[in-house]
């Protein structure tokens, strides 16, 4: 198979250490490994001390695994609303937190505005147990500003703020005393194979989930949050987990300390700001985010019209694999991740050949 | 690291073709691919039909993927039970299942028998919408004769019946008429990473599913019945799954259809009773259990007594790794797993080295 650089926004390209560490996870017999080992307990310890490091997560937030990002969805709802959770919609993604809310059986209200936009402000009409907001919404590059996302927890005090970072993670720096609880997927930013979901909580989450268990409310089984945390503790899972996704996920993470969280940064939005500035001037082909503060700097996507399909045929001769626009703009749009596995050679590739391409 | 044989029950010694599958599965850049693409359609196609042609799955069953065997425990009960389900209890592993339906709040009626038996007759005190069995307790190595599985359904033919073989799978040869739903998670009889649990169903447990949505119950999001079956309708997932898992298990059930299921299990019946053999005519390690039509041929259970921890550190210095006894019985047992890649000769040594064991 021709090797490509992926530039979908997920599953993307690995990091570009990921091989590595398999053959040395298979040397050291990771895979066959008891979750109930103390080798493993010390895995769990440095991914998650790792992610404390590189992300700024607080020594008293919990760090749990998951399956995947789509498993968080639903152990918020069922650990963390009783009754009513409130969404910012404004894309698939976003769209679909809300829908699995509905389908636990919640009364799950939303503020919806149209793909490519964010919203005005925010505030929400009703009370809500959770407010549930999509930092990078991946079917679209609309990325909310972090003020936006950090001004809800001094207006709603008593409503838990659930931030999903799926496709901007390790990037954004969030301020943790602003919001409750924060989760990714490991295929995206962190160059990772599929099949694994971090989930990260405050104190007050866990305060929640037990007072829900307390009332007789069902919180789910295994993976509800007073057994993950309690697991969490002695750094183990409650059922046997994807220890060699935690173990390459921890690996990665050093990675990333070594470079430096501000390199990745820095060079992100230099990477975003390349692209940016070649489609803000491209004659046929233009951002489909309009609002500056609003282009998401990881999952950057362009309105390509009748040139989708040839520009698409165009990279891929030149061995670059742009991500299908989303849904209904399949045919129309085509979406670039820039994840810290994406070098700024290979960027600079990637505009350098869109700017070449002629009809 | 120091290589040993791994005998311990799960996660266990790796199916010997792993390492090679997981290069090519690099080379073919399958970490990378996109969950919506016809490769990964492909994929799943592989796995199922191969586990269709190994297990003599019908083909009016669906195979569903999920993250593991205890997630399949949840789904199970949010999915097949309204308000009842009776569990034989006779372990760690069938009262957890039993434990997960009380905590979703289902009244959980159960049989139970002491660790090292089996139940003496096939009938429930009062109806249930479930029957639940766990054809090999891993942590008794107590094993389910099929006949005991296979007579429920022409007794309660209302009711469903599922059975956990997690750490049995693929040795057994199930009727699949006498049964609506099986599952197994890869780390054990399959020599996989942990991270995949496999679970397959009939379309009496979808219709069961559909009636309680359809009563307004909450059957779960992402992971109900009526969303995974619709997906893999379509050879999909809801969520990006453990593509690389599900991959690397498709190749390893090729390589077990090359061999034969037949050779498979003539050679897990000779080892197993090389093991038996041993321990019956042993003066210091006897068999747990005892009932010889219990004795689970791939998880065998050793009472070693006083020379637990002797015995342990004896073959750890051949390079053998024993599992420990479950729970209460760690410092008196050894646990035994005796899977498809365990060689004859890896047991022949095994079985040699207990022999020539001197206190």
């Amino acid at each position: 198979m021709r090797s490509f650089i992926n530039f979908t926004p997920g599953p993307s390209q690995l990091y570009f250490t990921v091989e590595d560490h398999v053959r040395k996870a298979f040397r050291d017999s990771v895979p066959t490994l008891s979750h109930r080992s103390k080798v493993f307990e010390s895995i769990y310890r440095e991914t998650a001390n790792g992610l404390r490091a590189l992300l700024g997560v607080p020594d008293n937030w919990y760090i749990l695994f998951t399956s995947s990002a789509t498993e968080v969805w639903e152990r918020i709802i069922e650990n963390l609303v009783e009754e009513q959770s409130h969404h910012f919609v404004n894309g698939a993604f976003s769209l679909r937190f809300c829908e699995i809310a509905q389908q636990l059986n919640r009364k799950a209200a939303f503020t919806r505005v149209l793909e490519g936009q964010a919203f005005i402000n925010n505030t929400i009409p009703s009370p809500a147990e959770l407010i549930a907001l999509t930092h990078n919404e991946t079917s679209t590059g609309v990325s909310l500003p972090l003020e936006f996302i950090h001004g809800f927890k001094a207006r709603y005090p008593n409503s838990l703020v659930a931030v999903d970072a799926v496709s901007s993670l390790p990037y954004p720096q969030f301020d943790f005393t602003k919001i409750d609880t924060l989760f990714f997927s490991v295929q995206k930013g962190f160059g990772l194979p599929a099949g694994l979901g971090v989930w990260m909580i405050n104190e007050a989450c866990l305060s929640k989930a037990e007072t829900l268990l307390s009332k007789g409310i069902c919180i789910g089984s295994y993976h509800n949050l007073v057994s993950l945390v309690s697991h969490a503790r002695k750094n183990q899972t409650p059922e046997t987990p994807n220890v060699l996704g935690i173990y390459l996920l921890g690996k990665v993470v050093q990675d990333m300390l070594r470079r430096g969280i501000e390199v990745i940064r820095r060079e992100t939005e230099y990477k975003a700001a390349l692209m940016y500035n070649l489609l803000t001037q491209h004659d046929q082909i233009k951002p489909f985010v309009t609002a500056k503060e609003h282009q998401s700097k990881t999952v950057i996507v362009a309105d390509c019209g009748n040139y989708t399909d040839s520009l698409t045929k165009y990279l891929q001769q030149k061995g670059l694999s742009p991500g299908d626009g989303y849904g209904k703009f399949k045919t129309t749009q085509l979406r670039f991740a820039n994840f810290p596995t994406h070098s700024k050679e290979q960027f600079e590739l990637l505009v350098d050949s869109i700017e070449a391409f002629k009809e």
